[in-house]
């Protein structure tokens, strides 16, 4: 079965976690596919050239001077930071921006009623490029930065909504398994209690969790493209930590109908 | 004929000239492989994180925080910048570094007598990579980082170099051209005269256009990486203007044996 596994941008930031993940998605047998967040790299050096992060409702606008800061932090030093190391364990990692072979194509976000600028969602996948790659051997390290074919232009992307869109289009052509690691073991019923994680989240069990209160923040729009992932034909969705990824059915959360 | 073309740092820091030698390029026909040089922007990002360039003799040492920031700008913001355009004429660009599918392997150059840092020398190109994109239409767009496999680090390379290893393995399954593009409109007799183009060069007038002083800096690496490409094998090497890549013959410098 295919995998589609995303790192957050908490892993990427931690030079060791980042090492031990590698070498264990590394190992991991079959056709794979890496789709890597951003961390704090940018920001750093957004500050260092004076480029202010515009935020709106908490959430980061992304100006042209931004675009091209995200551009060069994940499309290159962590892309093919990430790409060396798995070669360096043995895997034969490629790695692709959306633009690469058109591999993510996205549409800018419409400006109304909140404009976040060069930001965009995901409308098609390059699914034979990925299978060619596969043929030969090659394992896909995807940047969240997708292309606008309708004017060119490079787009910021939700890293979570890029790998769902990519298992969401892989599984046309065969099962496909999406796996979301980050720095918790899953998800939580009680955000203080390590421990408390949910073995397995339906729509039903997922309403009341919101509507208590027990899941929020970041947590939603994860568990958003989780869903949508499962609804559109994903074969296994879990959420689970980034230390788990070698381990048998990954511990975690996994997401059912 | 497979082209590898390779554009000047002179080229991709003017964005009219970029854009237009981009348009042309990708009207060019059949399979083609274009490798860029870095530019002025690793510098001004090098000055406005406060790393200060060290330079031996004349050449800049590549250390660790430099290597970071030549692979975020070269890897990253050029070379997906160029993919985007590229794309957006049509033409189907896929952004390697020598790191992605082992593409172009390297070695770190001694660091005796002079320690560079993390500089390398290519030892090797992945042909079959190239020709399975080649067959899917695709046109790859090389970043001047590479790969070191005995260690796993991305070095910093010239991309004269990377583009004349590049030619001279793919020539190995297949005619093959190699192309430098710059801001000149090929290697001038006098310097001071932009219209004293020597249509061609061969090893003994080379030799004699040094011995005189007629050829000096910057233009001695490059001829020898382009005596170096026609002496294994490349069936065509010419250093002309970017704004000829699309004219008949490309006007410029014929290299010959």
């Amino acid at each position: 079965m295919l995998k589609v596994v995303k790192i957050g941008g908490n892993i990427v930031d931690n030079p060791e976690k980042l090492e031990r993940f590698l070498a264990d998605f590394a190992s991991l047998e079959g056709p794979k596919i890496l789709v890597h967040g951003g961390g704090k790299v940018a920001t750093t050096i957004s500050r260092a050239l004076g480029v202010e992060a515009r935020m709106i409702d908490g959430r980061r606008v992304t100006d042209e001077q931004t675009l091209r800061i995200v551009t060069m932090v994940y499309a290159g030093v962590i892309n093919k930071s990430i790409v060396a190391a798995l070669q360096s364990h043995g895997c034969n990692a490629v790695g692709l921006s959306g633009a690469d072979g058109r591999f993510v194509l996205s549409r800018r976000r419409s400006p109304v009623p909140v404009d976040y600028g060069f930001v965009g969602d995901p409308t098609g996948v390059n699914v034979e490029l990925a299978r060619a790659l596969f043929d030969r051997g090659a394992t896909i390290v995807v940047a969240p930065i997708t292309f606008d074919p309708t004017d060119g232009s490079l787009l910021n992307t939700n890293a979570d909504t890029v790998a769902s869109a990519i298992a969401v289009a892989m599984s046309a052509s065969g099962p496909t398994e999406l796996v979301y690691c980050f720095e918790k073991r899953g998800v939580l019923g009680d955000v203080e209690d390590e421990d408390s994680v949910i073995q397995c989240i339906d729509k039903v069990l997922y309403e009341s969790l919101k509507a208590s209160g027990a899941i929020f923040e970041g947590m939603l729009p994860k568990l958003d493209n989780a869903f949508r992932a499962i609804d559109l034909g994903v074969s296994s969705v879990v959420i689970c930590s980034a230390e788990n990824i070698a381990s048998q059915g990954y511990g975690g959360t996994r997401i059912t109908l």
